[in-house]
Order: structure tokens, then sequence, then C-alpha cells
């Protein structure tokens, strides 16, 4: 196996990336360009990341009082990552940037979360936070912070839970009284506490760009219920003042704003990404900012429309949530890695024939035995998989911004926003489950800090909680992308399964018609099940299951994914690739046969319209 | 939800375990005198226990190159824990001990375990070591090893893994050379390496006693290949010297043996457990022994005959597969008090009705919400099914003992050898998940290290691994229990589940007479798979799933034990105990509408004789 291999054959064989060089952003790229890309990043995340993933575990940000302390290798690692690029790899070149296509951008970042997926997570919200504000922020605002994001002068943050609003966003309390005008847009005073901010506070780079959720109050001073009152700030670390404009904008770091570090949060894994809880407008400092009054208050700058807030953080939260699933897809392919080399070093046991019952016989590699082969093809499944179908969603993004017709363009944006519940929840679940099987490979061993796997594992347990919880995924697939639209983006989805089918059928291999069978069966089930769902008249009915549909769901659409890939590998057949590509068509196979089935029991429950969970009272438990 | 009330069920509603008190061996028992115990263990858990949980896991021990440290609060516990006799609960009034039913002592220790699992590891380890010598030491071994660890003056281990043998006992070569004979037996000179010795090496006690397994080298001077060529061996810390015998034993304990602490294994969890690499023999030390000379090699004394220690080993072997399966167990329960204490606490979000739409509405606990509940339940059902298979086992060990007829101990012997692997690996794989969903109910805050839940999940990750893999477990099922003696213990096993069917099919409810019927028709498909794995011809073919045999007959096995639970709820019908029967009643339902069919896929696979895994290479990875 190789991530270098496993990235060119989805981009050239699957994915058809040297195909957008015909297109006129990309047109000075080429397969070399890209490669060279895909090179650098692989260079970076063995050079800078990787030596430092297990360090920056056993050394968490420790926070003084007065600032937070990482160890030196993580702003090495991103200093580096900065000097070469890649922060702004996909973005114009009026921006510095190099204008790679997104799935290209994003095979890169795969290398670099592969490595240290913690240390990565500084340019993912970085950049994540800078194309929030090119989609919606003011050219001022886009001088003063997102040309110094993707300089890697400033990081930037996503601020929206509070202590006691989590996944419940119309309940944040953070207050934003406006003040007066300034350079950067309307400036408001915010006060109030964000919970969960990861990159909250460091000294990795001169400042940090907090894109912070807060309520404007009313005419009576009260802050409006729900998620309608919500509006978006950028609200820096320290005050920025901006000399000039565009290409020549020249931005200074002045003033500490209001926004004070209250605590870190001492997690389970995910150690080298600082996460904290932030205090805004405490009165700690008092800046002045452009009212020129100093007060207590965090001067915050509204990014887009007042009570639009919501709307415009779903850009970032959105793109957060693929990056969320490609974090968790790259912790499951090293541990996949990891457990593969083991399982091929470590003898023990002998084979199941006449010639293994002699005890004087050697011992075999473990990887001769089945139930390992199980190990390492399920988590081959899970990871290969999950990876593809995050960079086809970072192929959607390409096609957003590029595609040759409106309607391409808007077919992206269908399949994308039904895509994203799965492409965040799917790698969330199986790669974890990829780790504990890694774990599982290395017996004892697995179980210690000396071998990587448990680290993975540990910091795999974040990715089904934030950015959107599991529960949360199902409820937006089922309460909202599979109908939004009178349903068209499901009837997309659809229309690209049975292109896939269609195809399948007409393969020479027995196994791949059947597959296609399979598959065809079950995705008519799952739009009679979806009918069936919305048809039981009460939200509570139709949602009760929303995870059990996400989960069948998401498994659909891998089975999906895996027959197109196994279909791409008989297309790209290459003698001497072939056990690279037998190895895609044998997953395609365990997928089939072990994952597959699993659905039906859950499309089953779902049929039922079972009102077991309903019927629970909180007095029974 | 209450421990001791789930524990009073089971015994008295589920186990009739004061009809033991029946029995000449219990006859001083009453229901009082368990429920004494039983409280007492409570008080323990609570007060001594549960306080140092997390302290011991942020404070691992430490090595200092003579002594090993642990925090002073292990050594506090423990000994209040001696100090109330409980260490000998299940023992012999001859020893100390309080003569209490396996199931009593093991519902005792279920307090223990939930409130510290890691520093219940000691007594768990001590205990099973001492049951081990009862059943093959000498009077002479009884008197100098298990008199004393009765009374809490040692503690004791198991040693079977090296580190180049780890599910491959064959393959150890830990090598005894007979020396002489002496008061406590033929001894020997042993010298090797053991790996992952919990309990290795401490300074709780005046002495430990390692289980050896090691093999006597042949008249060629070379070890017998298999395990053919295993014995066993008692092989103390120090030497100890036995005056008087009997009741008026007196053990004083002298000089060092040839065991030396190589080092500590960095766990992910279970960390108060310390756990050792030991080297025995390596000349450290020169033990003068019965032999009368100083020199290197750690003195052992032979248990039971020589070339047949694996098999008195496995006395030891059996009890700690369950004690491993109640360890999870105890650790799921764990996770689910407190993350239903937090749903119950934590407001979030609204209802999915037309009042929840109301934004101005107040927030409901999160317990409301039907994901949330499912999550509950789930855990519900995981973490009191594992403790009613766990105790049923207990149970089945008072049977084997004082059964009434020789028919009814024979029984319990085969329905013990049958569902170990199951009371292991069902617990170890779903109370880990139930862990899982703990974390997820609460969050963020279940990922921080503030709440105990994330201890729970790296402390389960360790049960699918030791005493046994999960991949061993069912190789021992499918290889070996289901087929031994004709298949008489799945053939009884399948008239026990045909029973509960039986009372199932004539109650009252539908629901009840549902669930019989979907248990009977996937008990007698299980029937079929067997038949047709063991009829493929090829060991291999029959193996090569044997993973998802054993995860499709321990849910078989958990639906049985949830439908006779929920037959026993209803036949302990008590108006002013409502809420908890109704809870026993939905957990059951929640086991067949989520549970049940999920293996469904599993025997389909089994069915089909896949050689998915079989077939892959290692170069296609």
């Amino acid at each position: 196996m190789s991530l270098s291999y496993e990235l060119y054959f989805l981009l050239s064989h699957w994915l058809s990336a040297e195909a957008l060089t015909q297109r006129p952003r990309y047109s000075d790229h080429s397969a070399e360009t890209f490669q060279a890309a895909l090179d650098l990043a692989e260079r970076l995340a063995r050079e800078h990341f990787a030596p430092h993933n297990r360090k920056a575990d056993e050394n968490e940000p420790r926070f003084d009082g007065e600032r937070v302390h990482l160890i030196p290798e993580v702003k090495a690692a991103l200093d580096a990552f900065i000097a070469s690029g890649l922060i702004a790899a996909e973005h114009d070149y009026e921006f510095g940037g190099m204008q790679l296509p997104q799935v290209v951008a994003k095979a890169c970042m795969a290398h670099v979360m592969a490595a240290n997926v913690a240390t990565a997570g500084y340019p993912f919200l970085t950049i994540g936070n800078a194309n929030l504000l090119l989609a919606y922020g003011s050219p001022a605002q886009i001088d003063a912070f997102v040309r110094p994001e993707l300089a890697g002068r400033f990081f930037g943050t996503m601020c929206l839970s509070e202590p006691q609003a989590g996944s419940s966003l119309s309940d944040i309390s953070t207050r934003a009284e406006f003040e007066g005008d300034s350079p950067l847009g309307p400036q408001y005073r915010l006060r109030g506490n964000k919970m969960w901010i990861s990159g909250g506070d460091h000294e990795l780079t001169e400042n940090i760009v907090h894109l912070v959720l807060a309520k404007i109050p009313g005419p009576d001073g009260k802050l409006i219920p729900g998620t309608k009152g919500i509006s978006l700030f950028a609200v820096p670390k320290r005050l920025v003042s901006v000399a000039g404009q565009g290409d020549s904008a020249h931005v200074t770091v002045g003033e500490r704003n209001d926004v004070v570090l209250a605590g870190l949060n001492h997690k389970m894994g995910y150690r080298g990404t600082v996460n904290t809880l932030l205090n805004f407008g405490e009165g700690k400092f008092k800046p002045v900012g452009a009212s020129a009054e100093a007060k207590a208050g965090a001067i915050g700058y509204l990014v887009g429309e007042p009570g639009r807030g919501l709307n415009a953080m779903f850009h970032m939260m959105n793109e957060a949530r693929i990056g969320v699933g490609l974090g968790a897809t790259m912790l499951g392919w090293a541990g996949y890695a990891a457990s593969l080399e083991y399982a091929r070093g470590r003898p023990q046991g002998r084979p199941m024939t006449a010639a293994g019952k002699d005890p004087a016989s050697p011992q075999i590699p473990i990887i001769q035995h089945a139930d390992v082969k199980r190990m390492l093809l399920a988590q081959k499944a899970y990871a290969e998989g999950a990876l593809a179908l995050n960079l086809f969603c970072a192929r959607l993004v390409d096609e957003e911004k590029t595609g040759e017709t409106e309607q391409a363009r808007k077919d992206a944006t269908l399949l994308l926003d039904i895509l994203t519940p799965i492409a965040k929840s799917w790698p969330s679940q199986w790669c974890l489950e990829a780790n504990a099987l890694a774990i599982q490979v290395h017996g004892g061993y697995g179980y210690t800090r000396d071998y990587p796997v448990e680290q993975y594992y540990r910091d795999n347990r974040l990715n089904p909680i934030h950015e959107g919880t599991h529960g949360i995924q199902g409820l937006d697939l089922l309460g909202r992308k599979v109908v939004m639209a009178e349903g068209a983006a499901f009837k997309l989805l659809g229309e690209r399964v049975k292109a896939t089918i269609g195809r399948a059928v007409q393969s020479k291999s027995a196994d791949t018609r059947r597959w296609a069978q399979m598959l065809g069966e079950r995705v008519m089930r799952l739009a009679a099940v979806t009918q069936t769902l919305w048809g039981a008249g009460d939200p509570q009915k139709t949602l009760a299951n929303a995870t059990a549909y996400l989960e069948a769901f998401g498994h659909l659409v891998m089975a999906w994914i895996w027959l197109d890939l196994s279909l791409a590998a008989s297309a790209a057949w290459d003698e001497s690739r072939s056990d690279f590509l037998h190895g895609k068509w044998q997953a395609c196979r365990y997928f089939y046969v072990y994952e597959l089935p699993k659905v039906d029991a859950q499309l089953a429950l779902l049929e039922s319209l079972d009102t077991t969970t309903l019927d629970m009272q909180d007095a029974w438990f």
C-alpha cells in the first residue's frame, strides 16, 4: 500500500482530475503540477508532521494564565507548511494561492492528516475561515483577514458552541451590540462565552481571526430567540489596520481585543489541537477600535447580513464537516498502514492445514490468518472507501465552481448537500472502527503507547462528535437533505448510483453483476423507506430512527463508491499494477459480502416505523 | 437505576440464589447474609475503590529500577477489601472464607469492578490463582500459597504469554529444569521471559505467587514442541517456608527468588493494574531454596502433572475469561450510569412537536430525544444483558460444584464450556460499544477528561484482547466447543433456549410471542449453519468466519437471556417496582427490534461458506 499511489489512482483513474486543466481556472496546471503538489505534501507530512505526532499527544497544550504553550515542533511544521504555499493551495493567484482544484488540494491535505491530524487542524480551520470570508466578507474584510490567513500570518477559528448551547445553536446567548461604522464594516461589541473552540488561542501566528456567531438585540434590548436572530462577526484576537487595498494591502496588527482564554479542554485525543473556552467581552482588555473609546467588549465586524449568520457559517461548517470526514479517514488509513506492517512482520501461530499441525514447524506471519485478513480488509474497505468519497466531494466543489454548464454546477451543489452528512459521519464511524481493528491486529502491543494505533483510536473518537454529532447528521440527512427541493438531491444521487449499476450489469464478471443487483435492490428499498418515513405524518415518528437511516444510507453510498471503484480498477487494468487492482476488486468484494447486508436490518427497522425509543420513559431507565 | 437493585433482581427473581441455601455447602446462609455481603461490597466500592479510579489512571505505575510505585489509595482500598473478608467470599470456611455461592461472590465483585476495574484486578487474579491451586496443587502448596492468598498476604498472577508467543502458547520457550524434591513438591529452575503479566510486581503484599507455564526439556535437552510439552509451576517472588499444616500452617517469607521485573507496559487504559514484562532466571538473584545451592534460575514447584500444565492453567484461564467479561460488563454499566445521569441533567434542544418549534420555549433534557433514548437503551440492553449472562455463568459454577444430581453437575460443566467464549467476548465487544455511546451522549464533554466516560472507553478497549483475543474466542467456540462431546454442549444449550421459548409462546403479550418466534427461527438456522460449516470438509473454510459465528452466536445467546429476563420481570410484577420492570421489558424489546436482526447477515455469510478472506493475498493489500 502507498498513499501516494492511492491518491494518484483516485485522481487519475477515477476522478479525471487532469480533465480539469481544460478549464480556464486551472489552465496553467497539468498532471505534472498536480503530482508536484502531492509530492510536496507527502514530503512535508513525512518530514515535519509525522515526527511529532506522538510527542504532541504526550505533551498537550498548557496554559500558564497568560499564554498557551505548545511543543515547538507544531510551529516548525506549520511554518514549513506555510512556506510551501500549500495553505493557499486552492486559492486564487490573486491571494498568493496556487489555484489548484480542490480535489488536488484535499489530496495534499490527506497526506498531512495521515501524518498528524492534530497539527493539520490549524491550517484546516484557517482555510475554512478564509473561504467563508471570501464568500461573505467585504473586500476590506478580505484584505484585513483573508490575505494574512492565506499568507500564514493569521490563523482562523469557528466559534459556534456555548456551554449551554452545543448542538442547539438557536440557544446561543453571545450578544453583539452595534457601536458604529468602521473601515472593516459595521462594528459591534460582543459579550459571551464560546466553548470547544479549536485553535482558540496560541502563539503560532501573529493573530487569530475568530468567526463568531452572536445575536444582535432587538429594539427592546432582548435577544431574538431562534436561529433567525443569529449574525456572524469577524473578531480578531488583535485589532488590525489596513493600508492600501487588494494586492497592495498592508495589514498591521495592533492592540489586543477583548477576547480572553478562559481555559483549555483536556481531551482524550486530538491533543495537539488546542481546544479552548473563550470569553468575549469580559473586560480584561479595553480595546479602542474605530469607536475611539477604550472599553470592555470584544470588537467584531459584521460579516454578511444581520440575522443571516447561521447561513454564512454553514459555508464553513459544511466544509468543516467534509474535512472532519477526511481527518477521520486519514486516521483510519494510518491505522490500516500500521497494522498491515505489523501483521506482515509478526509471526504467530500456524496455518489450519495438515502442515500447520506440526508444532515444530515455524510460525507464520499473522497476515496469513483468515481473521487477520478480515480485519485488514475491513480497514482497507473503510479507509480507501472513505477517502474516495471525500475526494469525490472535493471534486464536486470544483464542479460547483467551474462546471461547464449551469446544470452541472447546480447538480454538484445538490450532490454535495446530500453527501455532506455522509462524508462526515461515515468515516467518523467506520474509520474509528478501522482503528479498533488496527489495535486488535496488534494484540496487546496495540494497547500500549509504544505503538501508534491506540492514539489513532483516541484521536478518531472525536470525529463522531464535533461539527455536528452523528445524531445531528442523521436529522440533517433525513429531516432536510432528502426532502429539500422536492427531493431533487435524493433523486439526482439515485440517478448517479443507477448509472454505475448500469455499467456494472454489463460487466463480464458474474460477481460484479451480482453486486450491481444487490445494490439496485437496496437503493429501491431505500427510496420506498424514505417515502414510508415521510408518510408517517408525525415528525417524531419520521425522525425517531434518523441515525439508522443515516447509517443505512451511508453504507449504500459506500457500496456505490466501491462498485464504481471496482469498475475503475477493471478499466485501468495494467499487469504491472495487478496487485493494486486486485486489491481494489477484493475490497469491493469484502464490502458486498460483509458490509452491505448490514443495511437490511436497518431498512426493516425503518420500514416498521418502530416506536421503541419514543415509547421509552425516563423513569424506566 | 441502581446496581444494588439490579443485582437483587437477578439473584432473587431470576437465578433463585436463595434456593442454594438448601444445599449443605451454603446451609449457614440466607437471603439476609447474601444481601449483607452485597451491601458490604457496595460500601467498599463506593468508599475505597471509586474515589481513586481517575487518580490511578492519571498516575500510572512507575518503576524506579528497584520497586514499582502505585498511588497509595490502591493499597488502602485493597487492604479494606481484604479486611472485609470478600477476597475469600466463595471459599471454604476452612480457608477463612465466607463460603458464599459464586453467584453471590461475583455479584459482590460487580460492585467493585463498576467502581474501579483496575484496582479490582489484583484480587480478581489472586482468587483465580488460588482456585487453580485448590484444584491442582498439593496440600503443601495450598498451605504455602493459597492460605496466604485468601488472607490477603500474597497476591497471585498468571504467566502465560511470552514476547514471541502471545496467542500461540505452544511456542513458549521458558525452560524448567528439574533440580530435586522439596517440601512444596518437585523443584525446578525456570529461565525465560513472560509478557503482559498483570500484577507482576508491586509492594501491595508480602509476596506474589506466579503461576507460570514452562517446558521441561526432554532427555535430549530440547524443549518438546507444542502444547503437550507445557507444564505448570508455582513461582513465588520470595521463597517461603511453612511450619505446621492445614489450619495451623504458618507461612514465612524468605529470600528473593530469581524473578525480576524487566519493565512495565504503558497502556492506553487499565492503568491502575500494573502490567509487566518479567524475567525468570536471569541471575539477578541466586536463591538457594531446597537445593541448598545458591544459583541463578527462578525456583518453581511443579503444579499437577508434567506436560499437563495447559490443562491446569485453563482452570484459571476460563475463570479469568468470565471475569474479563464481568469487568467489561461493569465498565459498560458505569458508563451507562454516568451518561444516564448526564442525559437527565443536560438541557439541549426542543421536542419535535409543534410546541418545540417555538425557540423561546425552554430547552428540554436530552434524555427526551429519541436518539439519546436509543443510546441509553442500547447501553442498558448491553450492560444489563451482559451482567445477567455473567451471573448466569457464576450460577453454573455453583451448580457444577453443588448440583443435586450428577447430571445437573455435568450439564453445568457443559453449559459453562460453551458459554465461556460468549461470556468473555460479548461484553468485551458490546459493553465497549456501550462506552462509545456513553461518550456520545455526553457530546464534547464526554471526550474530555473532566468526565469519567472516556476512561471507561479506554479501559474497556483491553477486554477484547486479553485472556484470548476476540478471534481466539471464535476459534474456541466454533472449532472446539460446539463440536465437543459430539455436540452435547451445543445441544444442551439449545434445549435451554427452547425451554424459554416454550414459556414465551404462552405469554399473553403478542410482542413476547413474536420475540419467541424470532428467536426460535434463528436458533434453528444457527444449528443448520453449524452443520454446513462442519460439513465444509476443510478446516480453513469451516473456521474462516469463526468471528462472525462467535458474534451471531453471542447475539442469539443474549436474545435468549433477554427473553428470559422479560419473562422473569413479568413473573415478578409488582406495582411499586413497575418502572424497573417496564424497563426490563423495554430493553428486551430494544434487543429484539434493533439487535437480534443483525445476526441474519452474519448467518447468511456463514451459510455461504464465503472465501473472501481466504482468497485475499498479502500482496493485494
